[in-house]
């Protein structure tokens, strides 16, 4: 089969596959990388492996300074008319942004723009329209046609390797424009420095070192095509050079084989091809030749990366199997894909990695991940990935954070790192609890007391965001730090996970200190007006107070009062207590979901997106906070409320998704909840039971034992949970053990039309919590 | 004894050797490091060691845009009244300028200023005032009193780190800034970015990029106080950042221990000390961590290292020990200690270096150097290396050459090269006669057909200087290429050391092509006027034509046609009898020398100074001009020609350099000239007899053996070469070849108050000309 026949044939099946029956279809089928690339989802629609290093994708715009910076997070919105180039580096669903590094674009035809144009004005530069009835993506693959100038463009990816695949119209010249202006939430100024260079043997590389969200993020590249390359151009845009320097062979001409500036953009020249051009592109933190090796670790052409990386997607996505209507199918497939993305692979192929000290280090035994969005991740990110990736990659994370620490100049574990640099982007010190989670659900294979003295650091720093304060006074106080009350509540929960972990070690003394410290929430509530509320030095709460405000740099993270005042997930019965009991919290509950926001605008603030009153589901604060009823003995109110989270919160469509994916919190939370639980206190070894949202659902544990889900009568009319059996065996908690899921086996949830009172609610049925713990957990 | 005691005596020692008897004085004692850092000489009094990777030194100013930035091109400028630190990277003598990284001050008390301040406002900055009465300059050694802050500062070096010893006032707080913004040739943005961390056992660690002479040059240093830091400030100083990014842990308290930008400044505080405050530095182009390594791959404190440097000074000096009279002796002496400056050390101690292409390689089985200064130096001072270092050192030397072709973008020997960049200053490809030389001279232990490969590939890169215009018209065209006259005659010399050494190679083709090549000196020489002009494509004569012109750009390099004229060294007879014969050429060069200059004004071209008519010592083009006047069979003109100019060009004072001394090229001339031979020709294995200006010298030469030279009867007024006797034999030539020094033994000059116009004047008895070679060379 000729390559195009076999292009064309691919895209075809693609989408074939999409509009077969429900049940041919597996996790990977139904799988669609469009959902949240709309709205403000922050996904991308391109080809990435799991976990991948690079992730190959279009960007329909780039740059603070033209267009909509926030929106334009992942690189591509679905609304955008045009296509300017395919960039190798995103985050999925991040809120703030950078990477976009390295974006190629392929032109057609013998004028070359070497600017990007303006989408208003077609053909006014490389930017070309698109449509998306010619546009495929599937986990690892993504195709397009460039109207403008005739070239359907494919992408591929492996582990280490992006493959771009360019087919020209006949007769008319290729090229490839490489703009290493190009980046994404591109402030001006944030080009630190560039290079680009050919290499005898045809293979381009080159570096850039940018100041966005990490500062002096270096990076390198390596691109090969393969075919000769019959001409290029390397040219400076830069103007203004106060001191230009001396110049080398080829100053004034083109062609010059290397070129370093802050401005630099190149054209590649292949002149008339008889089939497409293909085009490896590979990236290093630690120098270009590690950027080829990365490039050559990875054999084949296009469609044999493209092979591979099916069947590791297979792979990785069948770990859950579901039965479900399509639209709930496609959603919670998408949602696992979205999971599997980050924390991205970041060592090269020979384990160095440039670290969070800017310095080359290597990884012995393991491969280094970065992209930690730990403030979102902590939450249901990581304990999905405990459930449906194998230990050595839950190892990878773990000893990627400790190895972070070691390399820290802080000595802290990562709070939000990217490509080994940490951007102190959020609050916390949330490495912890992804850590003593997983060491808790039995994980080994790292230094556990190393472990256990990195995430004691990161709880003691003082100058890390009240640290100092806090361990003194108990809580930190908002005269000297912002967004006081989030941070006394998040760290006395991290400070739990901690206690948690030094217990099950033995280590009696941290144990003791941490738990005492995990009761510094207390510090903070407002027993009187039943909410979180900022304290100052001298122990009076800051006025005046209003628990709907939300500003950044105010007494809360990214929301408000409502919102925060239910982060207790280690003690939810002391705080329920405080509330007045389980009657009065259930109806502040309520309060939250039914409050009457019509007033209110917080269109000021950016991650605040999928209101239901004062619940925000487009931010991780309320995540957990459905699942709350459970603690309050009324399991069934957190049925009804997942039943209206999921149905306005997800569609199986590109503005599909409610708020930032958070590189996969917002999905995990989805595939959680689908699967009928949730890791509402990780560290507690216990998953709340919600209601699955899926017929059936397989899940292929990493220690090769199965877990099927049966929903029995799940319909829209039986949205409710009767009774719950395990193995066959009643099972009359509100919550399931780590153990239980681990073992395998059947969890059969029995559904029907109405709230089931008797289920779940006596209080020895209740989810953990700190103060009522029985002494076995 | 104490140290305070021991630093007293020391000084006085330093002072009292320079007074002491002339007979007693090695040339350890003789050299005097302040030569040349008055007047253009640019070189620096600071502490290194032979050929050290660091050389501390004060900076008396830094910075373009403040001052005169080429007159500070070593940062020190003897007439200046402030000091305002001590950096650890200097040129010795550079025209152009840069390095001048990590600069300390110590300030004393309890206010301190983190700005320079202006030198003509005492006390309004860190910097201080400082009298020569109380400053010291030894190899290896420099001391110096801070008049303002009451400090003695003392600074020593070894190979791969520098130490800075500070004697605060006691009862005063001790600090030191370190300003990260301060650099030499310092145009605006040319701080790329930077960084300062403190560690956890008190180094202090950081990095900067700059974009100067060398753009995107990366530099790691590491800095180790003897003594514990009490306290730190790390401080941003840029505004209007466009984007600052989210802030870590300590954000706006001085004390974070890690900082990043572009306008760093550190205060380092260590309160009141009993005794001296050590620092320890050492940089590295790969990272911190091997800064660390270097500065701990050389033990003890600062008289240890001290030590060790000295006896590793009087090691190298006294390859060449002489009896002269106290002023020639001190020129000399310093001289050969201006040539074993450069090329420096900068591999790290574990052998990894970041090349000419941005990547870190490993030197394996040789260290790397670079600062390769090419087109001075290969004219006098790597022959000069070749006569007194060891092999290693110029196998060394070698090896980096190559080195930096294999990892050269344009695969081009260096050009010159520092730091491991190249910056593509100045012409030709001058590492060809540097390698050609020292093959022909029997240097080996590389791969000399690769060498040879490296050679024609620099000599036949076509998008070099006009390269593909010079292989295709025999000429650089004017009208394609600036300073095409000065490249033709240049390449034209390059290009005969190629076919040297592929002969002695036995590579014949390549012999004949470059033998070939060696003649394209005639394609631009008029023969009608008898100057060397530039020609344009269409083969005629650029005009208008003025032979006194100097402008860059133009059609000679730093210079003009009366100095680039005489540029044939490898065949002198042909260009003597293009001008008309030996008569005419010494006439026409007694024209030059005595040309009525008092009309012109060259004071635009900075690099023009130490003029003799239109023979212009200060600039390498003359360098060799003196000693034609041998070529034409008038031996005694060029010693007249030599006494005009070492009596009206070199001085034993501060402003004793009459141009910059170009990493020793003018210092080798000196060294040369005052045993009484030069290297006219390097790659004909001869060298020229002038006369001596030593009453005796010992040459003490790599292989063991030892010269004894001496000048019988010299004096002012026995100024001329009577008779010349090599092991008691009569020698009538005049030059030595190379093999007659390295057998060492005894070369008689017996001098003469008249010219002696039988001496060295017979046709067989003058030097190497290509086209009437002896077969035997």
């Amino acid at each position: 089969m000729s390559p195009r026949a076999h292009r064309l044939l691919s895209a075809l099946l693609a989408t074939a596959v999409i509009a077969a029956p429900v049940a041919a279809q597996t996790t990977y089928d139904s799988a669609d990388p469009f959902i949240g690339t709309g709205g403000e989802g922050h996904t991308f629609p391109g080809a990435v492996a799991p976990f991948g290093m690079v992730q190959v994708s279009p960007d329909t715009d780039t740059g603070c300074e033209i267009r909509d910076c926030y929106g334009h997070a992942a690189g591509y919105r679905h609304g955008d008319p045009t296509i300017q180039g395919f960039s190798q580096t995103h985050f999925s669903g991040a809120g703030h942004s950078d990477l976009g590094d390295f974006l190629l674009m392929p032109v057609a035809g013998d004028a070359v723009p070497l600017e990007p144009g303006d989408p208003a004005k077609p053909r006014s530069g490389y930017r070309s329209r698109f449509s998306h009835d010619q546009e495929v993506a599937r986990p690892g693959y993504y195709a397009v046609s460039l109207i403008d100038h005739g070239v359907r463009a494919e992408l591929t990816a492996g582990p280490r390797v992006g493959v771009h695949r360019y087919a020209f119209p006949a007769g008319k010249a290729a090229h490839v424009v490489l703009d290493l202006r190009s980046s994404l939430y591109n402030y001006p100024g944030k080009i630190l420095w560039s290079s680009v260079r050919l290499r005898a043997d045809g293979t381009i590389t080159g570096s850039r070192e940018t100041r966005g969200w990490a500062p002096a993020r270096k990076l390198f590249f390596a691109i090969r095509p393969n075919v000769p390359l019959q001409g290029h151009a390397f040219l400076d845009r830069e103007e203004n050079i106060p001191y230009r320097g001396f110049q080398g062979p080829g100053r004034g001409r083109e062609d010059v084989v290397q070129l370093q500036g802050r401005a630099l953009v190149a054209r590649l020249d292949f002149g008339k091809l008889a089939s497409p051009l293909e085009v490896k592109v590979a990236i290093s933190s630690v120098d270009e030749d590690a950027a080829i090796a990365n490039l050559e670790s990875e054999a084949g052409d296009f469609d044999a990366i493209r092979a591979r990386t099916r069947a590791a997607w297979e792979q990785a996505l069948g770990a859950v199997e579901i039965d479900a209507p399509a639209p709930m199918k496609r959603m919670v497939a998408t949602a696992l894909y979205h999971a599997l993305l980050a924390p991205s692979i970041f060592s090269d192929a020979d384990g160095r990695y440039r670290g969070p000290d800017d310095q080359v280090h290597r990884a012995e035994g393991f491969t280094f991940h970065s992209t930690f969005s730990l403030w979102d991740t902590f939450r249901a990110e990581h304990p999905l990935l405990l459930l449906v990736q194998p230990e050595s990659r839950n190892l990878d994370f773990v000893k990627s954070l400790l190895a972070s620490q070691q390399a820290s100049p802080f000595g802290l574990l990562p709070v939000w790192q990217f490509h080994g640099r940490e951007t102190w982007t959020m609050i916390g010190y949330h490495a912890v609890p992804v850590i003593a989670d997983a060491y808790l659900k039995g994980l080994r294979g790292f230094d556990a007391d190393a472990a256990l003295d990195a995430m004691v650091r990161s709880a003691s720093y003082g100058p890390y965001g009240g640290l100092d304060d806090y361990m003194k006074l108990g809580f930190v106080p908002i005269d000297r730090e912002p967004e006081a009350a989030s941070k006394t509540v998040e760290y006395a929960y991290d400070d739990w996970t901690i206690a948690r972990m030094a217990g099950a070690m033995g280590r009696a003394g941290i144990a003791r200190r941490f738990e005492r410290r995990a009761g510094n929430w207390r510090n903070s509530f407002d027993a009187q007006s039943g909410f979180l509320r900022a304290r100052k030095v001298d122990g009076s709460f800051r006025t005046p107070f209003d628990p709907t405000a939300i500003n950044y740099g105010s007494d809360y993270t990214e929301g408000n009062a409502w919102q925060y005042s239910w982060f207790v997930p280690q003690d939810q019965a002391a705080m329920f207590a405080l509330l007045g009991g389980d009657a009065a919290a259930a109806a502040k509950l309520d309060r939250m979901f039914e409050f009457d926001n019509s007033k209110l605008d917080y269109s000021h603030a950016e991650d605040i997106a999928g209101l239901i009153g004062q619940y925000i589901h487009g931010n991780e604060p309320s995540h957990h906070v459905a699942y709350l009823y459970a603690y309050a003995g009324q399991p069934w109110r957190t049925q009804e409320r997942l039943k209206q989270i999921v149905e306005s919160q997800y569609k199986p469509t590109p503005d599909g998704l409610s708020g930032n994916d958070d590189l996969g919190q917002m999905s995990a939370w989805l595939v959680f909840t689908a699967l009928g639980f949730y890791p509402v206190a990780p560290g507690s070894n216990e998953y709340v039971i919600g209601r699955p949202f899926v017929d059936r659902a397989t899940l292929a544990l990493p220690n090769g034992k199965r877990l099927l889900i049966v929903a029995d009568g799940l319909s829209d009319a039986n949205r409710y949970v009767g009774r719950v059996a395990l193995n066959g065996k009643p099972l009359d908690r509100a919550y399931l053990r780590h153990d239980e899921i681990m073992a395998g086996g059947e969890l059969r949830f029995t559904m029907q039309p109405g709230p089931e009172r008797t289920w779940g609610t006596a209080p020895a049925a209740r989810p953990y919590s700190m103060s009522t713990a029985r002494p076995e957990r």
